[in-house]
């Protein structure tokens, strides 16, 4: 006698931490340095040092019912004017501290997002494939349906494919570039079609239709040549969902933002659903002390170059065995062909080579698998020899 | 286009936090120090030094990507298992950490608790007056419905009351004892018939019945008398819902937890229920440091003297003054009764004395108001003056 839905989301793992789980505990049986576990998008480098030194600053100078107090439900003034002024500096918008909203992290951003704008149950919101799959868990929890886009056949997104799928019934398209799993960065150009396409259909059916974007690989691009695109700047009904997780790793202090854009329709009726939509999911604010520390390391980053030495090392190795890969720009993944049909079947001869890398299906990319490289580079230099017998058993 | 209900809680404060903002803004206007700010739980007592001393030893000694990594959804294993041991040693219960799941506080294991337990929208959970408001938010937030009880004179639960209520639609009870707003703590006795009449619900009715127990307060009692009962201990179908912001004064850092009682039917199920709620809800763990850091100071509280001291010189001094005033055993809310029968009123005259109080209305009890004493005891003295001038309007 539970909630069903609840009940089963609990008892079946996501595919990610399925294997997550698995690695451990085969790590266990054969010595971790032998099992080559790709699966969880868990930074492997340091926070920046400014990180811990700023907690220890504010433990030591701020007084204890402060630093630790309650803050604003929509987060302390001064860390909200701090994020606005340099998101403006950064990309040349005008953030307002005003409209934006601290969270505990980017699940926090969406799933707040996806209430505030849900206006009745069965709205609907649009997806490219490939993408993260709890966005599905995200949307279905607010009691609106995500519908995933084919994309073409660079996994930029296709523009014929939104057109086609528009309809009075959607509220949202969620966008998130750099792109978890397949490491694509959407071009400029690309999303410039999707934005006037979505303003076209806003227009034509009377209601804005918000552009979500998920960007918490915002800062890890690696060529740069390679532009990310602010979409406040093209796009006006947007809502950024920020996560200082992977930019900082931080993922587990659970800390980010919405930042509702200042030429959003009515953008203080979108800021004040988004406080409403925060209070009923239970968030009362965002962690206060990291609140301050994200304020204060705004910008900085880990080490990078770890992630894109990474990148360099597993698409030149993969491609020389002969498996066929997408160039990621960004984020810490890459996203490989299966050589054969089922990308399960793939994942599975790899595992019996200890090669733990998640298959495509559940990204909504049935022929792909996804290879989370943010690990030490000596498990990649390691798992080399593995990747080579798996390209000789299917005969590349 | 907003989701109207975020929309009208995103707008709307609740009463609490209205009055809060009005307190920043009136002592910008006359000096805070002339302000007799009352409205918010927020602790005034520091965290125990440990709180701060274990965040820096965590910093210098832990490497960073563990330490501020993901942790197992349902929080780290070895924080569970240390929560999990101390419950059991200091309650005699046989509390596991594979039933426990950490949370970003108690708004958040309310949310989570319910909508594992919401089988149908239109479902209904029980509480008994007076109340903390948000509960109708979170409950409501899960599609269900919050019917809210009588006390007795005493505002103990009344059992008579509890009975009529049950009907097969009722899938659990939120019990809050120490009670914000009245301070009451609820007697062992009654607490055991309320058991008693649940299970015998639970039987009739052919499904069990929860007991939710949002105990916030449970170590903030000040007589050596005064009982605190451990719902497990006197009702199986239990779910202990926990934060450490008040007894650790770390209510902007958001770390509590869901125990599940080990003697809940199909316990397991019920957790997994929980950990797919926190899934929907877009929780992924709860903060990683403070998950580590509430294990080590689990059990320690603040100075809470202070509180003490507090509650004996406003309850003395409005008993004398001519007030009633409820006893409070527990919490930091003194609740005195409304010398007019509007206890909004009330709170406007005693407004113009620049006391900031809360109107019993928002928590189900129309002819009080709560004062909240978790301040410096200097404003409580200096307040005195300005309550007796309140006293004096009333001919009391």
């Amino acid at each position: 006698m539970v909630n069903e839905k609840s009940y089963a989301l609990g008892v079946k793992r996501s595919a990610i931490r399925e294997l997550f789980e698995y690695a451990k505990k085969r790590g266990e049986e054969i010595g971790a340095e032998n099992v080559f576990d790709f699966s969880l998008g868990n930074p492997s480098v340091s926070a920046p040092k400014e990180v811990n030194a700023e907690i220890c600053r504010l433990v030591n100078e701020m007084p204890s019912v402060v630093l630790h107090g309650y803050t604003s439900a929509q987060g302390d003034k001064t860390v909200r004017d701090t994020i606005a002024r340099n998101l403006s500096a950064r990309f040349g918008c005008e953030m307002d501290g005003d409209l934006l909203y601290m969270t505990c992290g980017a699940a926090a951003s969406l799933t707040i997002a996806l209430r505030a704008l849900t206006v009745e149950e069965g709205d609907e919101f649009l997806v490219f494939a490939p993408y993260f799959p709890e966005y599905k868990v995200f949307v279905e929890g607010v009691g609106a349906k995500l519908t995933v886009l084919s994309p073409d056949e660079n996994l930029q997104p296709n523009v014929e494919a939104l057109k086609q799928a528009l309809n009075p019934r959607v509220r949202g398209m969620i966008v998130n570039s750099p792109n978890n799993p397949s490491g694509v960065v959407y071009t400029p150009e690309v999303l410039a079609e999707m934005a006037e396409v979505l303003k076209g259909a806003s227009e034509q059916f009377g209601a804005p239709i918000y552009w979500i974007s998920d960007e918490p690989y915002r800062e890890l691009v690696y060529d740069k040549a390679t532009k990310v695109t602010f979409p406040m700047n093209v796009y006006e009904n947007t809502l950024v969902c920020y996560s200082y997780s992977k930019a900082l790793s931080l993922p587990g202090e659970r800390i980010g933002y919405i930042a509702v854009s200042p030429k959003c329709k009515e953008a203080s009726a979108v800021y004040a659903a988004v406080c409403g939509a925060g209070r009923q999911l239970g968030y009362v604010c965002a962690p206060a002390l990291f609140q301050r520390v994200v304020a204060a390391c705004d910008g900085l980053t880990g080490d990078l170059s770890v992630y894109q030495k990474n990148r360099d090392l597993l698409y030149d190795g993969l491609t020389k065995l002969g498996f066929t890969c997408v160039y990621p720009d960004g984020a810490f993944y890459l996203f490989v062909k299966s050589p054969e049909p089922s990308s399960k079947a793939f994942c599975e001869k790899a595992k019996g080579h200890e090669l733990l890398i998640v298959a495509g299906d559940d990204f909504g990319a049935e022929g792909y698998a996804r290879i989370a490289y943010c690990v030490d580079t000596a498990r990649i230099e390691r798992a080399m020899p593995a990747f080579e017998k798996l390209a000789k058993e299917y005969g590349l």
